[in-house]
């Protein structure tokens, strides 16, 4: 049986993911510099920015500078990230360049809930419901609801699929009561827990309970086993990731400093091309910009493939 | 349909692939330091060494003092790699610490024969005649063909699953003339060609031609696909692979110069692990390891589990 997509969307995270745990400074120029250079590799989403507290992220202090000053291109998905009200009115001054939409976002832990956020999971789930009331008072859809620590915790341990499907039907219950429609269910492996055998199981529940909804998956690559995880998910029908180009960014979390970022953009759109799926993307230009963002942030990235080159390339060569 | 293994047999190969590449110089004491802390692991298999040419591989011209200086464990099969007579000769000096083997290496790729071995195809079928038949006149068996460049080849571009076949069995021939009898066939992804569905394609055809012999794979994890190659490998029964602690390694071959080395021994035993397959191996030990190996070659090493650390070690903490 394979449930294999002919096509994945990918949502490239690199910028926001990238600059906001790099201990830079990285200029705004450069920031400019890359998410224009994503644009040029048939990208469709790229996540230019987070609206964030510039004392938590110093790293985005200069959001408003970056999304001010890239040129967009048509047909291209830019997009930011923000908590709070704060956060969305901040995305909402660029209405007109960025394209806006909201989440709910919930945690599969309850540890990581609490660590994390401050807060109970009862008290997120209030702080959500105020939280997609405001985005649609605003005109802004909600239709994604994200799950992280969805395949397990550095707090909590393992997380089991029935919570992952609780999770998602209390994300169901609040979109239900705010009038709302979800259409994608996203789930994040926050701190590098997935294998595949959990991505199977995990997803074969969620896609069960809910089968006409898009299924989308944010990986990290904590323990080297990103692709991998992405292989197994993509047999499972999913077609969308978000991914960083070079690997950009890091996990923040609990005793792993030198811990890897997230899965390489790179790497999974050769996974998807080699796999028959359509990603819309070139990659020996994607290659190119993975070494440029090597180039900007000043230090080996974890993809390895920027560093190797692509298949193609040495399918031309040999030809 | 699933064909995993209960027990995946694991070759250590991160000494002799990782001093053999590392600019170094890497002293006799901390190889001989490595292979004792890896003899601790719980693998049963570890390629301590290559006696080869000291002016074209000079991390290796110690190859003896560092055979001579490990003390050996019990139960553990130490192995050294060679490429000719003189090899084998300095070799079997050891007899009695090292476990001497043969094999039939081939290669799929005619272009990689010429560049690597300035040989055509048939003059290596020649060569590894004569070579078969002195290592079985020294009592030293030969019971696995390996055929190197199996999945792809920077110099001649794709490699089809017949071209991997039509060697096997150019290797089979070899066998039966000299009286040997071949347990394991071992396809080597030599220069980071593989990917899942080509690892799926190769080995259905190897194995449906050969479905008694054991199947064994050494993967490079040069596009960063390494992982997800022998995840499709598990789910294709192969129950041995070759791999290096931390990541070391490299790739030497044409335009990569920065490429990963091969699959890490930790991110394969966690993968094993968490699919219910044996491996004999302590996680958290390996890790220890693969952070003494990055210590001793002075620079961070591929391997992303060696800085997050092992899923279990979060798993009692968060208990």
């Amino acid at each position: 049986m394979t449930d294999l997509p002919k096509y994945v969307e990918i949502h490239e995270e690199g910028p926001r993911e990238g600059f906001q745990i790099e201990p830079g400074p990285i200029s705004s120029a450069d920031k400019i510099r890359l998410i224009e250079a994503l644009a040029e590799t048939g990208l469709h989403h790229i996540q230019v920015c987070s609206f964030v507290n510039p004392r938590i992220v110093p790293g985005w202090a200069d959001a408003e500078t970056v999304v001010a000053g890239f040129k967009a291109k048509p047909g291209i998905h830019y997009t930011g990230l923000w908590f709070n009200g704060n956060g969305l009115e901040r995305a909402l001054a660029f209405r007109d360049k960025l394209t806006i939409t909201g989440a709910i976002s919930l945690t599969a832990s309850e540890g990581f809930t609490q660590k994390n956020l401050h807060r109970t999971h009862a008290e997120n789930l209030a702080a959500m419901r105020k939280q997609t009331a405001l985005h649609l008072s605003h005109g802004v859809p909600v239709t994604r609801i994200g799950v992280m620590a969805a395949f397990g915790c550095n707090y909590q341990g393992d997380i089991s699929p029935a919570q992952v499907v609780s999770t998602v039907e209390d994300g169901m219950a609040i979109a239900e009561e705010a009038g709302t429609e979800i259409t994608t269910i996203s789930l994040a492996d926050t701190m590098g827990w997935a294998v595949p055998p959990r991505i199977e199981r995990v997803l074969a529940e969620v896609r069960s309970r809910w089968p006409d909804k898009t299924l989308a998956l944010h990986l990290h690559d904590t323990r080297g086993l990103a692709v991998a995880n992405a292989h197994a998910a993509l047999k499972m029908g999913v077609s969308q990731f978000d991914s960083t180009v070079g690997g950009l960014g890091g996990c923040p979390f609990a005793g792993q400093p030198k811990a890897a970022g997230n899965i390489c953009t790179e790497e999974l759109v050769l996974l998807c091309e080699e796999m028959g799926i359509e990603t819309g993307i070139d990659l020996d230009t994607l290659i190119e910009v993975g070494r440029m963002a090597e180039d900007i942030v000043g230090h080996q990235l974890p993809s390895e493939l920027i560093h190797a080159g692509s298949l193609d390339a040495f399918r031309r060569k040999a030809a």
